[in-house]
């Protein structure tokens, strides 16, 4: 409720920053392991495997370096999962505590960002934090508000993937736009087929082609620029979602606009509705023999009906800005002195943060859709008794 | 949790939905005041002055049937206050208790309602309701999911209003987009000259003009249809919005997704972002001489920066969808007999929910901006002692 | 969570006061109606069968002027369901929203309640909210720290009696201490039969004998006393309450300790366990053949090992303190004026809570144990499709 | 909200347990670093001194093998702050993140846990969590059942007395009886200058020396025994505790029964008023002159009126269970083959839990008093400016 906790029986808990640990002196652990972040996920049920390598394999594709485009710093995301899994890496119910440590941070790193202290950044949280927080907000490296953050989110989504893998729910992110170059339509199946093709993650080929053309010339620049990713969850069985306040649109809009550099989002046709009629916009419904249930010819509401699932696909859009930081002389304001300042803020940066945002969305929705899930369902219906049948309780 | 609260220390719970009480025989109170929506409201500092006038300016807000393009329904939206309150109408820190009354329903009403009760009426909620909660969900005009719902929304945040005045914290609301008819930018000064000035509420008199001539066309086919309205919160203190999870942008996108017929959100540039470079994106800070505070030249985050609120307006756009119940034949599904079938669903109706949603918007910013000024500084910071000075504590 | 809501997903929110509405004027509607308790009850499963005769007959246990021993005081505790249910009187998953209205209010009586205002009433409560909520807290009568407002539990708790009623799972509660002269041990069988046999509502009529004797002096004196509720909950099944915080133990207390004289709490052999070996204070567990399941010799642990229920009957003791408000002149200080003052308090009281306070402690059991139930289970688990059968979801 | 959690806006989540890493292999980090407790403490005010040292030097209160008294075992509560202090050891407003590794388990300790895999071992959680767990839930070594849990509470106690020393406010908590032996009445200047003098700390020094040989009659015996911990928090300001259901007894129950042995609970009289007359558990207020507010003449409330503090010592009584693992044979249960057997748990004990229970109180005391004035006053009202004044917001 202050913040770092999200989801009402599937439970994510999250903290740690890029730079806590930099400081410390005389530590009687290895540097490298120390500071970092830490997730603490609660409502896991019992009998769910759960390795390090199924979690590592979810925050490897948030890694930054691995591409041309993204930024050469060198994030070490190793996860370690320190609590609630017992021997052959099955979940017993007990919260699962994850930790990533920072890793060594580089003396001429932690000095640049230092130098920015007093400054604001233009588009970044360093203002904000210290208008809330005052003088001891932490400015070095955005503190909560960094990327970094999103580590533990993923971490804890693959939690929740384990659990929806079971169930035969899937989902899946992408990018179907960057500075204004748009992918056509992507269904579901294309989605799956191209998934993580190539370095922007956007399933139409030939716009990923231009995409990273015109990255690469903004990254050549020193800017950076804004985007749109897309998640499609399938699988999703119809009754998810509370009405009144806590509709599944309402829950799935809390997660995903809590990821820093989203600015908007949009359900199914989403802003489209603004230009349709009523006998466009509603979706016919019809008596599917082959799946014995029923089914609509079209999904302009995203699968989400009255703020509950309808069993089809859900479908998302997320407008993300570009990336605050860039290498261009600009002016701002040092918020301890009040004085204005010219300054261009020379760390390393992503030119377009979709490509790596993408994971991050997929875990806000696994979190999100387990935890409507739980609520509906409860979460103890997963558990099985020593015959391997449901626990009656 | 379950989905009929919102807020965590200013905290909303409603009840109630159209046909309650229709039902109900042998009552010893007047019919016409029995069933209905309630809602309580907690966190309600003392010493606010609240009376029932000042709730029902807000209600007769979405008050259909006052123009010509608006459902003929009658509605009775008259609020009564039923606790909270002492003499001269003075909060006393218990929770605000409020109730409006239902009226009498007539019978041919009830019983066109009823005759719909196996059908999915396209693009409404009665079909998810029913894979949810079963037979025995509420299918009598849309229960729970029903737009009445939303009167009880308006009055408890009649309630933050009357706190936030005092603050001088103001929430407007109004209508952008009609069918593809969209208004020119309005600016908050705008916004407030021409508040209430025409049947859509939108700010561009001209605009408006042509958006009520679309509306009278889509009426007259037995159609509707979606548009945009925008929110502009003035005076919201820096310092607002609880990172992570809780950024401010994530709690008014559940606020305000949690409306009916909402399927999307944007803050500031919203989806612009994704067309946009950094160095166009990013607002530029200056020290302000005359306010003695930090300002940013344009406002293309919204007001918010790292999900924290940075002093500016906060700027919403929501897309809303053409009202589900048309008055055209569908294809549709029998969901108890799973049988395909071709149904019109006369009922009254408003041919563009906007021109009655933007009060509802209103109060769930309120509501949302009240709940994170209280989390953000407690909301006891308003009780004040004896003497009128504030309670030490 | 500001203080006015109780459970998880099984959800209890109140309002209401005392006096409420005796002071509103020009009213539209009878003034008998106005002004009073609400309840929302948030997480009712749907189907449920919920009349307001079966909430009435749990109201009318606290309903005070039946017997010679209780309060001269008419209170009008008469529900009405107000939303959550329909036709046929069965619940549809909504929040069910109930209203038990004060009723008329004599100018006298609110005058002598007025004349107290600015004095601290010795172990009331007045000083307290003064101290938190200012001038503006509500003094007449106690506000919301008034025994008034456990109408609405015992409300609350009849939707839940509903519920667990189906489950087969009962819960009882009776007093075993007035003023120190104690009942012999009370079984669930015993306690069944003896229910309500005599005004103080213990099962040993003998000492129940005795206890009425000791009222009655009491009473003459102007004085009051204190005693022992005892709570049995029959039927839980082993496996609810949530490890490490939300330990069943510290749920329940939580909504036994928030009822208003309640000064202390043991779960089986509570403060008996200081004076025990470990020898003596473990259950001894046998297989029991007959009924399939692991059974437990006796039930020292009052039904809970580790925080989890374990299928034995859960017993519960509280420590009731003797009613603040007695006939006698007692110091006391003008809280206003902050002078030492002299008064006898004349307003009509129980001379013992415990009397009438056993419906509540009912109550908030079996709203703790369904909530405890839906977080273990899942509520929806209850939800029956069309045809019966449980709703696969 | 699943139980890994307490707080509403000071919050703390916790995971870990005895065993977890035990069974991990080829970890590429030193292995006694590996499996153990983690917390984070969510709302921790900015600019707060918080070292490790601090930390661990409550964690080193209920550390094992210091006394003749406790478990032989060796338990390692290292703790290392991970995230959420900045240079300097200035809390940022950030979560804190702290780890407390397990270290090396030896293999004999586990093996002999394992051997007890099947058994019900009476008097605790095994048979429970298996229940509700089923076969998966962790029963080695008890899990989150686990005294061993209790280190991150203490760990996170800490945080708030960070917080709560700056404001004057503090808790202590001490043994006033062992297996019937009891102590006199314990001021709070005898508490605190008696403070941890003896291996029971227990304040009256001569019935400690009883209970040290009480105590060691029991271990020779094989046996435990039970006690009595009083816990007592001076300088709270009058004003806290949330009025209905959020009562000060309430929340502060609600954070003590969750301690796993504590099965009774006693605010200032506690089960006493059960044989007092309202005459006589009235507290008298005074104005007194010399601190210019109103005080008590006694305190049989305990600090607390209608649920929120009163400003005198909130004094409260747990009754604590004697340690259910001796070294006696005892009837039991195979809960896999559901078989009865006897056994005898040779596992390495505590004879009483008093002695460690204690610092575990007073986290728990601490954690929800801090709690609870924020939610009266608002965590940010701690927030300094960068000139060291309140921040206005």
């Amino acid at each position: 409720m202050v913040g770092n906790t999200f989801g009402r029986i599937f439970r994510v808990t999250t903290c740690g920053e890029s730079y806590a640990g930099a400081f410390r002196k005389n530590l009687d652990i290895p540097k490298e392991l120390f500071g970092g972040l830490m997730t603490i996920v609660d409502g896991v049920p019992p009998g769910i495997k759960l390795t390090a390598e199924f979690v590592q394999n979810e925050l490897d594709k948030r890694r930054p370096g691995v591409g041309r485009l993204d930024t050469p710093r060198k994030e070490r995301d190793k996860v370690y999962i320190f609590s609630g899994v017992m021997e052959d890496d099955i979940t017993t119910g007990a919260p699962v505590g994850m930790i990533i440590p920072n890793g060594v941070i580089e003396d001429e790193h932690l000095n640049k960002h230092k130098s920015y202290k007093e400054l604001i950044r233009p588009g970044q949280a360093g203002y904000t934090f210290f208008k809330k927080y005052g003088q001891y907000a932490d400015n070095i490296g955005a503190g909560r508000a960094s990327g970094r953050e999103t580590a533990a989110r993923v971490a804890a989504g693959a939690v929740a993937k384990a659990v929806l893998d079971d169930m035969g729910i899937d989902v899946i992110a992408f990018v179907t736009e960057i500075h204004g170059i748009k992918a056509g339509n992507i269904d579901y199946e294309t989605a799956k087929a191209n998934y993580r093709k190539n370095e922007v993650n956007c399933p139409d080929l030939e716009a990923a082609e231009l995409m990273i053309k015109e990255l690469e010339k903004i990254k050549a620049q020193g800017d950076s620029c804004g985007g749109v990713v897309e998640v499609i969850a399938r699988g999703v069985p119809a009754g998810l979602g509370e009405p009144v306040f806590d509709k599944l649109e309402a829950t799935l809009a809390h997660a995903l606009m809590s990821i820093g550099a989203v600015k908007g989002i949009e359900f199914g046709a989403g802003f489209e509705h603004a230009r349709m009629k009523g006998s466009e916009s509603n979706d016919t419904p019809y008596y599917d023999e082959s799946s014995g249930r029923v089914r609509f010819k079209t999904n302009r509401a995203g699968g989400i009906l009255g703020g509950i699932s309808n069993g089809e696909d859900i479908r998302i859009r997320l407008a993300v800005k570009p990336t605050p930081t860039i290498n261009i002389t600009q002016d701002t304001v040092n918020m301890y002195k009040l004085t204005n300042v010219k300054e261009s803020f020379n760390t390393r940066n992503d030119p377009c943060i979709c490509t790596r945002i993408y994971p991050v969305c997929e875990a806000m929705v696994r979190i999100a859709l387990l935890d409507a899930l739980f609520m509906a369902k409860g979460y103890r219906a997963l558990s099985r008794n020593i015959d391997g049948r449901w626990d009656k309780l």
